[in-house]
Parts: structure tokens; sequence; C-alpha cells
């Protein structure tokens, strides 16, 4: 398999990165997030649970700095020459006294960093206070400037290219709600419905299969569903119960999310009042979304919706979404609600997730939304109403 | 749901934490690990994307710092009442200019935490440096000392409850491990096996459904197979490939690992003769293993077969495994190799991995297995044998 797209693509998101690295007068760039790893190279592994960084440079190729083993998936995920991708002996991996960034570090000073302003990213997974104090210890000399999200904002508006892919991410989203739906039932175990969830998920379509979401899938049911992230369990599902469904479709690690509500049998009267408006909000907040509207503006339209429902809600009602492994598909950088002065612009793509979780019930809906030269447009197609199962 | 074991087993747990805690003279351990969260607490749900500690004190109980929609969980998958969990609002979350470690710190400081001896992980998934800065901030009199890995010792030595779950984790493994033989032939996609994969690892059994495993299932077929850890793709199998396959079996988020590695038709001889080398390996690794034993005599046991073979694995053969969330099942603790100190003791459970990535080929071979009073248990059972699909 070649990497997931074109060669030119990836030049062109480097540019990106080193033209905003360049007006923060960033000399290089030491990017700790896998997601922005596959972004940038096309690195594709399940390897960032050891340490492992993309250095950036001016006038320079990237280079992957990673654990020996996974060195070898640089060769046919990335179009990154041997030169670019600098292993670390394994023997460092996990032991007491010594650490990954000891290498890289040493690495970096072969380069000539030493002394020079390096980028780093604060408050991503996966690159810890330890890391960031070997790097340090390493390079003594250079100046240490905090670029947290400096590639996730570069991240958030997509190429036609990626688009592309994240409505096919979308295409298997809507493939697994189907598939829970005609699963779902009183009396069938939530570890069979996610059985099924999970295998259309993976097994995709004739086109194409598909990754794990980087968000797990979640099961809202019972006591679960007055909380956002609670996991499945071997319980069957009882007559009567609301289950709120999120799932996603990830392809070439793209991730489209994707919420609904089922109500087995009859459902109480405020499932219903809630949903529809729920989705009177939804609609408002697609009518608000577009190049130069601003994300607290969006947020003051379902606002205005909720109000005159008497509902609440303290959550954010939608953030950026795109690449990621696990464990979010959301990329830390756009987000509706109040006080966020972030302006929409074409082809960024966001999850509107309207989840309600209530003192002892709830219910979900979302789409994957692409802002488009005009407006939007849901990635995500599928029926609004609450599922009942008869 | 109750939590996933009994309160009595929860209090033991916490008091091995406290023990360790005294004899290095902290006063507070701040405890960013979720695999962590769930051994001490049996807090569990797919929250700690966002900030979120459990906190330990003497003589008080254990307290979940978290995102408000996600303190819901705590009350259905722990024992922990309403005042042991405190969570910080909602718009804080991903904001530029606020960090829901301040309202942490600030939680630690109402507790009367400044001016005292605060561990915390230096090494941890989650716990970023920023995370750690704004924690200093809040609490500006307290002396922060490292206490990397500090919980993840204490959860080296299982107990029967313990392993009893880790038992099932393993038939969850084992049945994903007979569907791949069941379904892998050449021009099946590698996504369209995936999915029979985690379907099983999903839907479990009759008697106990499954968990999504801590690491992504792998296949390493074709050119990746000389890698370790590279992600499935829509290419069909083709005849003639050797594939390995490394799953994990996972039940209330334990997880047992298992690796076999299948011939499509007709193999090289070099793959059979490499495969009895290494089971005869992993006999002698088998026979080494008992309480007393050191890690690095238990790897020379391995590197004296592979000596008569003239082959070479520059990785560890072994780490120890137990519950963990994504995206690695490893404790971070025991490792087999050379240099390794660590004294084998009854109830650790060690996922024994030989991995042999050669130049354009591989293959893998794995149990997870229990160090007993007197020796070792494979708490997976399989064949060994080289699967050969005919």
């Amino acid at each position: 398999m070649p990497p997931a797209f074109p060669k030119a693509e990836y030049e062109a998101r480097l540019a990106k990165v080193q033209a905003e690295m360049a007006r923060r007068g960033l000399d290089a760039l030491v990017i700790g997030d896998p997601n922005s790893h596959n972004w940038l190279t096309g690195y594709d592994a399940w390897s960032f649970y050891t340490p492992q960084i993309v250095l950036v440079q001016h006038d320079a190729e990237p280079i992957w700095m990673g654990r020996k083993m996974d060195g070898g998936a640089a060769r046919f995920t990335t179009y990154l020459t041997d030169d670019q991708v600098r292993p670390y002996p394994e023997d460092c991996v996990q032991r007491e006294g010594v650490h990954p960034m000891d290498f890289i570090g040493a690495s970096m000073a072969e380069l000539g960093l030493d002394g020079h302003v390096i980028g780093y990213e604060s408050d991503t997974y996966f690159f810890t206070p330890k890391a960031f104090t070997r790097l340090q210890a390493a390079l003594p000399s250079a100046r240490w400037q905090d670029a947290d999200l400096l590639v996730n904002w570069c991240r958030t508006i997509k190429s036609d290219a990626e688009v592309e892919v994240m409505r096919q991410a979308a295409r298997l989203v809507e493939g697994a709600m189907t598939v829970a739906y005609e699963t779902i039932a009183p009396g069938v175990r939530q570890c069979d419905l996610m059985a099924a969830v999970v295998a259309k998920q993976v097994g995709g379509n004739k086109d194409f299969g598909g990754d794990l979401t980087a968000l797990s899938p979640l099961i809202l049911a019972g006591e679960a569903a007055t909380t956002a992230h609670p996991m499945w369990t071997d319980e069957k599902f009882v007559a009567g119960q609301t289950v709120a469904l999120e799932f996603g479709g990830t392809r070439k690690r793209y991730n489209a999310g994707l919420a609904r509500t089922v109500q087995l049998g009859a459902g109480p009267q405020r499932l219903f009042d809630t949903a529809n408006a729920v989705i009177e909000g939804l609609e408002a907040v697609l009518e608000a979304m577009k190049p130069g509207a601003i994300a607290h503006d969006v947020h003051r339209a379902w606002q205005d919706v909720l109000d005159q429902y008497g509902l609440t809600k303290e959550s954010r009602i939608g953030y950026g979404i795109g690449v990621g492994y696990g464990p979010d598909w959301g990329e830390h950088t756009v987000s509706l609600r109040p006080g966020e002065t972030t302006v929409l612009q074409a082809n960024m793509t966001i999850h509107v997730m309207l989840g309600m979780w209530l003192d002892d019930w709830g219910m979900e809906m979302s789409e994957t939304t692409l802002v488009t030269a005009s407006g939007v447009e849901c990635l995500t197609t599928y029926p609004r109403d609450i599922h009942v199962v008869t």
C-alpha cells in the first residue's frame, strides 16, 4: 500500500507548518502528537505507545525518530527516505535510568540544533514531562518555545483529498449505525450489539474497509445514559430503554462521528419533545455555519432554540474532527461554545455534537459537517428522528 | 453493573499504594494513568482524553477529579461516594488560557496539600508537561517528587480475582485466533479478517463479552511483516504469504495477548526452521520462569537457544501485562531482557512475546503467562505450530 495521499499533498502540509514556524521564529519543531505524524508524513503504525517524534526544520525534509522495530513502517507508509528515519535502540525502551528521548535529543544535537529556538507541544498525549526534561538536558542551550497545537491548527482546514477520505469515513459510520438499528432489541447483550458495530466499522463495504475509530464507540443505556463516555457491558437491553449511540467511521485514520438515539418500545414524551428541540437546534446551528461565522455566534443560534424550550447544555456543541488515533478524534482546536472567537473557514470539518445528559436519562444527536464555500454540508446523512424499535 | 471487583479488593489495592507512599515519604500522590484509575477505584469510562487524575492521600479515601460530564460514570463503576468525585467545569476543556489542571490544583490546595510532598508520574500518557506546570502553579509550596510507575509496580502482582478475569481474557483471545484461522485465506481482504476478529473479541462467548483491546490488533503480512506494529489495510492476502497475527482479549479492561503465525499455502523452509527454534526458545523461557528467577536469566535461557540456531532478536522477549486502556497493554514494569534485575514473583502476569522481524519477512509467537507458586502457567493455550492454510 502506498501512503494515503500523493507526495504533493504532504509537501503542501509541510510548507504550511514551516510557514507558521517562520512566523513564530522557530528554527525547529518537535512534534509529539502521532496524529500529526500521520498528517505530515503519512506514517501509520500502532507505535506511538513508545516515544516517537517528527522533527521539522526549515530547508530540510521532516525526520521521524522512534523505536527501531517500528522504523520499517516508514518504508511503506511514507515518502521518507532512509536518512529521514532515525530509530533509537530497543534496549532503552521502558528501562530505568535511560530514556528514548536521550537518543532523540542526541540526534537533534548532531543536527546542530542546540542553541536554536525549538518549538514543542506542551499538552499533547504521549509527550510527557520526562520526555521534555530529557530533551532539554540533551540540548542545554536550546530555547524551548511552547508551540502546542501549532500543527493541529494547520490541520483544521482540509484539502479536497482529505474531504474525500472523510466522506468515505462517513459512509462507514452510516453503515455501522444501520447495523446497530438492525441489531438492537430488548434481550440483546450490549457487547453483541457492539460486536456487530465494530465488525461493520472495520469491514466496511465492498469498496473499502475501515480502521478502529479514535474515540471508542459508545452505548449510553440505563444508568450509563446520564454520563457521556461509558463503556459497554454484558447487560441486555431492556424494553422501555432509551439508548444513545455514538460511533465513528474511520478511513485512512480520518474519523467521522455520528450519534443517534434509539427507543426500545414506548418512550416517554419528554424524549420526543427533547429530540424535537435538539433537531430544531441542530438546524439552527447548520443555518449559522458558514465561512466568516464566529464560533460563539454559531453556539448562540443553538442556545436561542434551547432557551425557547427551557433546556440547558453546559458542554460545547461541536469541535474540529479529522485525522486521529486514540483516544480522541477531536482536533483540540475549534470549539463551538460561548466566548470562542474562532472564525469558521471553508473546508473546516466539525463534529456538531448535541449530547443531552440529564439527571436520570440522556440522548444524543450529532453530524459530522464540512464548512463549504457558502455554508455547510453534513458529511454524515442519516435520519434524525428517534429510532423506535417496536 | 457493579464495579468489576468487590470493595475489599480495591481497599487492599489502596493500602498497597499508601504503604509505598509512606515508604517514600509522600503525603499525596497524583495518579495520571487511567489504567491505574481503573485498578485503584474501578472507574471505567472513555474519558481520559481530557485531563483526569485520582488523588491518593493517607487516612483518606481516593478522590477522582475529572470532567463534569464524566463524573457520573463514577456512580456506577466505583464505590466512590459523592464527595470523592470532584469534577471540573465543562468550559475549561480545550480552551486557550485556562486548563483543567487549574481547577484540579485549586481543589488540591483546598484539601490543604500545598506545602506537602506530592508524588506525580513523570512519564505516563495523558499527564502532559503543561498539566504538571499548571499543578505546580496552583500549589506553589508543594515539593513534587517523581513517583513514576509507583502504582504500576503495585499492579504487577495480581490478586486471585484479577487472575480469574485474565483467564477470561485469555478465552476471548483464543476465540479471536480461532476465528482468524477460520477466516484467513488468499483473496480475503485484511480488513475483513480484522472485522471478524474484533467482532469475536467484543462479542465474546455465551458467558461473557469483551472490550476493545488496549493494543490495536495487528496483522503482519507482506512488506508489513518486517515491522512490529503495522496497521491492516484493504489489501487481499495472497497465496504464499506468511502472516503474523497479534491479538488480545480484554475482559473488564484486563488484557491477555496471543501471537501466532499463519502460512498461506506452501512456505519457505526458513519459516518452519525459525518457528522450531522459537518454540524451543519459548519452552526454555517457560522452564526458567518461576518465583525467584531474575528477568535477565530468563532472557539468557532464550538467548542460549537462539545462539544454537544463529538467530538474533534485539528487543525484549516479555513484559508485564494486565489492566489497560489504549494504546498499550504493557505495564511498563517487568521486562525480560539482558541487564534486568527484576525478581519474578508469584501472580505476576507476563506476555512472553517472541517477535522475529527479519530483513524481508517476519513471524511471531507469544503466550500470556502467570508466574505460579512453583513455576509458570500459560493463561493462553493454543497450538504453537505454524498454521498452514491449504
